[in-house]
């Protein structure tokens, strides 16, 4: 039995518009016990953590600037001056289990081999983990000459808050909700204007702007990324920038969307027809690409291979001839960052568990011609996926 | 004498809002050959660059994902699918040296070890500098495997083009100038609102908001940063982020304000008195400050020790009993990122040189009560600080 059964997750999404603060100290704690387990099984006394999302989470510190090292039973954030108040105010919030030090960066050194000093081993020397993927080379050499000199030692250890992350708590699929929410409110009505048969028409990047700010409007912190409006055939560009080109009747338009709820990124794309009718070819593009999503939506559950999710949308475009044309993988986990594990692709090895939070966004894109995406980002539980997004489908919106 | 003497770098500023496009060819061109230069300094074949705001400003290329491997004669940008048409259209555009290589993450190890085997080495097996402040531990280990089967050898060598992009060049100047000119547009008639005696207030969020979005209808890609207005208590905090509270009549209110052109950003910072008078304590603050703030910029000149502009600044707030509530350095260069080198503090090393951005932002900040910052950015000539900033100065804005 997973921890997050659907009705909870139902229950959560349908919360999106009220959200619980008190669930910010629960999570925090239960972060921490789940982060201490994770440091006992890997005879870790404690681990070093400095990518920002990473410390958010297990801390609730928002600041640019922060580290925390995380002991089995609790452990310190290190920041500097510009951030003492906000830290201060910020773990107390969550209760957070993590002590206060503040240090410019004169003292930085002196004041974490302190810390490092005061960690309780579980046997001899204490042994510090960090993440490979995410410490420089040169800042792993001057911790690990910290360390040395008291006798630490500093050992590799790949992506352990990352891995925590993947599972969303409650409150995290509320403020997923929320953003979500958002982005369904903003989009539908200017995909309802756009395909209606007659209407006017306005640019890329004047779409995008209504869109960003119109979230803004609703409550959102920020747009989750940089929106993309790509229309006519900028779609060819699974990753276009919005620019000053009107699209033109019977040209498709794709929209991928996100605003962020604090800090949790929403993450949705639609492709529409400008004034609802476009060309045989078009339309078979689109055709293929929603039957692919349709079929990676419904291939998710909990304990089925990442790499099946993938798969399930390239069949059915390499059933319509168009496989070659979806030129990057099918979805990605969404949280705190707007791309974190897993990532679903042909080369993905894992295996989907309850609570992860990902989409599922096949397309395809045909240089100088145009192209289509659709995205859902959903929530994984042992029933299947639960959506979280919910702006209409189709080459028109009615 | 420099490259950059005072009268180009002030007609380049009084160009800001009329850029050269052409600039940016002439830019790269010189870039690479700055970059071979240093290569052949270093003894170094080829150097590996995955830092976006070096990536972009050696290529040209403003995609999240893409690597330059950049060799003294030329090299390559690696990138995946989704930027395949954007990078070729991006090197096409400035002329850039490089070779455009599309990789998925499947491909990737393979191309890259077909790059550095066509390095023409100076002698031997090509040597390929990485930056290790910006290369992880992780994927240095992956590049020295591949590197290691074909012979070759990686060495660290850090800041190569964060060092080369502490001068600026025209075109550089041309779009920092133009996002100064930008934030003053903006801020300067809020200026002169809140600082009326009579005139209705907004909130910290509402002001914020009106800014960013002045700021974009003027022709910014967006805000450089993330703007703060702090008013009253939370003027204690030098990053403090703008909430719901609407300042009171005589409050200090700080706002730090930067636009974003090109990749360019802007930075400033103002304090000023709602409905323009205040306490005598609080003026005491301001007064110190800006005499503080004057003193930093009057010491800023190519040969000066980047050390002296922070002691200028601190001598000052130290005559008024206040340098212990001047808890940050006092400055920073900015261009491709916000905060970039070099970093101007007690413990800067560094000499000041033609041709660098920096800002001068001495502060005081009393915990619970408020507290004052003003910024500009300057140029760095042989003649002196040339300021990119011009919003007027004052507890009240006439």
């Amino acid at each position: 039995m997973s921890v997050l059964d659907a009705a909870t997750v139902r229950a959560a999404v349908g919360r999106g518009r009220d959200l619980d603060a008190d669930l910010d100290r629960v999570s925090v704690d239960d972060r921490h016990r789940r982060l201490a387990a994770r440091l006992a099984v890997r005879e870790l006394d404690a681990l070093w953590i400095d990518h920002a999302p990473d410390v958010r989470w297990v801390s609730g510190f928002t600041g640019s600037a922060g580290t925390v090292l995380a002991t089995r039973a609790g452990g310190w954030l290190i920041t500097d001056g510009r951030y003492a108040e906000q830290a201060a105010e910020q773990l107390a919030a969550v209760d957070a289990p993590y002590e206060l030090l503040v240090a410019g960066p004169a003292e930085r050194d002196r004041v974490l081999a302190d810390a490092v000093g005061a960690i309780e081993a579980a046997e001899g020397a204490p042994h510090v983990g960090f993440d490979p993927d995410r410490l420089s080379v040169a800042a792993h050499g001057r911790l690990g000459g910290i360390l040395a000199d008291i006798g630490a030692e500093l050992e590799a250890e790949a992506g352990v808050v990352g891995t925590l992350r993947r599972r969303k708590d409650v409150a995290e699929i509320q403020r997923l909700a929320r953003a979500a929410a958002i982005t369904d409110a903003v989009l539908h009505p200017l995909l309802v204007e756009l395909t209606a048969p007659t209407g006017e028409r306005a640019s890329e990047r004047a779409m995008a702007r209504r869109l960003a700010d119109a979230m803004i409007d609703l409550g959102a912190d920020d747009v989750s990324f940089d929106l993309i409006v790509a229309g006519g055939p900028n779609g060819s560009r699974p990753h276009a920038r919005p620019g000053s080109r009107v699209p033109l009747e019977g040209e498709l338009v794709t929209f991928d969307v996100g605003a962020k709820v604090d800090g949790y990124g929403s993450d949705m794309t639609r492709t529409v027809a400008v004034g609802g009718t476009t060309t045989e070819t078009r339309r078979r593009w689109y055709d293929a690409v929603i039957e692919a999503q349709a079929a990676g939506v419904a291939a998710v559950a909990a304990g089925v291979d990442e790499v099946l999710i993938d798969a399930a949308c390239r069949d059915v475009l390499e059933a319509h001839g168009l496989a070659e044309f979806f030129t990057h993988g099918t979805g990605h986990g969404l949280g705190l960052e707007i791309h974190e594990a897993p990532i679903l692709s042909t080369r993905s090895v894992g295996i989907l568990s309850a609570g992860l939070a990902v989409t599922v966004e096949p397309g395809v894109y045909l240089p100088g011609e145009g192209g289509v995406r659709i995205e859902d980002a959903v929530v994984v539980t042992d029933d299947g996926a639960i959506p979280l997004t919910a702006t209409p489908k189709g080459l028109r919106v009615v």
